[in-house]
């Protein structure tokens, strides 16, 4: 079967998210619309990410499967980096001559299985021919029971900062799947999966923000270098007191700085794409958020000297910026 | 001055759209978080759309401004299409190498002067580094004072069908440009000026939506021979009859039919990117709605018998479909 006309991409399309689901009652009116109408009573999270072939991917290690779902899977994050529960999305899609059938069977599969687990709707999007593969995906998200939706702007003094996830995980996945393709995967078959399929933290996210001894939240998408300074500048010219231990990081992160010869701190403070929740809270806070999110894990503290302090050194550093030179 | 960094594009993007216009109620939270937080009381109508280098522009005759206006131009026209009042955006945005300060600032300028004027506020959006140029656009409206968003999939047999619009002018801009580049500006400048800078048509939208005796609406975004069967299988298998003559039609697509020896009706009908809005009305509504809205022009009636007349013969044809072959 192959793919010859934009009616025929949207009959695969429909194939794969049914729209049965579309009878939530935020969407009032799904695809084939100028637009879809979504019924919202409050607040809506809105964030949008592009998802590029040669530049957030690779096809030469990422299945088709694989890039669905990330695609999704990194628009995910940033609702719950806001405590948000996901409830709608549009894709546009551009898609590249030479890509047949099966290709797109498996990315829409590996898209609509994420889609269905968030319980996330398909509203609308556009499609494209193009030079390139990508997407770009638009979601909405809706505020938690609790009614919170938590920016990265309020940390305090004195507040612990605590991380859902593994720093540096993804980046010595994709580290390894750049030098050794899919062979990668037997060795270091966390790091890896966790490039290739991240897994929101959308629950995460709304256990932190139903506390109200949870100050700010983001989502690591950077790396720690990166994003911390911009949680600790949006709350006003703030510091950091970091303690990043062995015990804090996961096998796969030391076992790959010991064999690259870099301390393992150092990958955590870079890893990008972790897709972990940052979030600083009052210290009272901690029983309760430990006990809920069991792996909930203490990276160090906020302090009102700005600057930030690794394991009692100065540290400075710009983390990933595609941009840079 | 030259962009290093994502900083610097962040930079640039905050002078062009400055945040004062984020104190609209719409906008609770805007650009630098996670997410930006609309706030919505009932009703958002959504939709998005992708702008390309070398599908939907070329840069060879398309300036940076020009770029920049037409990427959310024809996103507007998606609002425009429901009568709904656009009131937010998100702009993903793909960043080739070579393109220096200058070009970014036209751009900008181009697309920062139609959101003011359509008064719609830059919540959010992506960066990336890219081989091509283009953006993904996502926006959200409203619905107007009438409350009512109008859908493509309740005409009815004896509406007339109305175009506020010009039929064909684009495509004969668009085909004049394609030929002789932006000397074809000086002979066809209102064609020209159609393809390279669409006016959204927001203000008949709201007008048509508000009007109960409306029944079905949608933007000209593929041409009339493509997009008018959409609006007629959404709203039942109906047909159409169609009376479209030299007095409907636009002189700079008189002349290029006749230039071109092909007769101007069909021009109109496969004139993609006009960015009209066509209407299906109750015929005692006509005249209130031309009251309001002085050249909408009647082209039709739609009719209970599937199929379309075009002045009294059977039309069939696909209209522009780029992944036909």
């Amino acid at each position: 079967m192959t793919l010859h006309s934009e009616q025929d991409y949207l009959n695969l399309i429909d194939r794969h998210f049914p729209s049965r689901l579309d009878t939530l009652d935020t969407v009032q009116l799904g695809r084939g619309d100028d637009c879809a109408i979504l019924g919202i009573n409050g607040f809506a999270c809105v964030s949008s990410d592009l998802f590029l072939d040669g530049v957030h991917f690779r096809r030469s290690y990422f299945s088709p499967s694989d890039i669905g779902h990330k695609a999704l899977a990194v628009n995910l994050s940033d609702i719950a980096a806001m405590g948000g529960v996901p409830r709608a999305f549009s894709l546009d899609l551009m898609v590249p001559e030479g890509l047949g059938f099966d290709f797109w069977g498996q990315f829409l599969t590996g898209m609509a299985k994420l889609a269905a687990a968030y319980e996330v709707v398909l509203v609308g999007g556009d499609l494209s021919r193009s030079p390139i593969l990508g997407t770009s995906i638009h979601i909405w998200g809706e505020p938690g029971p609790s009614g919170r939706l938590l920016t990265r702007s309020a940390a305090q003094p004195g507040d612990l900062l605590v991380v859902a996830g593994h720093l540096g995980l993804a980046r010595v996945g994709l580290h390894m799947l750049e030098v050794k393709g899919t062979a990668a995967i037997h060795d270091y078959p966390l790091s890896t999966n966790q490039h290739l399929r991240p897994r929101p933290r959308v629950a995460e996210g709304l256990i932190l923000a139903a506390n109200a001894e949870v100050h700010a939240m983001m989502d690591l998408s950077d790396g720690l270098a990166r994003d911390l300074p911009r949680l600790l500048a949006a709350s006003g010219n703030l510091g950091a007191r970091l303690a990043i231990t062995d015990g804090t990081l996961h096998d796969e992160v030391r076992r790959f700085s010991e064999r690259q010869g870099v301390a393992p701190e150092l990958t955590a403070m870079l890893g990008g794409e972790d897709y972990g929740l940052l979030a600083a809270l009052s210290p009272e806070a901690l029983r309760d958020a430990q006990r809920d999110i069991p792996r909930l894990e203490v990276i160090g503290v906020v302090t009102q000297e700005p600057g930030i302090l690794l394991n009692d050194r100065p540290y400075a550093n710009a983390g990933f910026d595609h941009f840079g030179e």
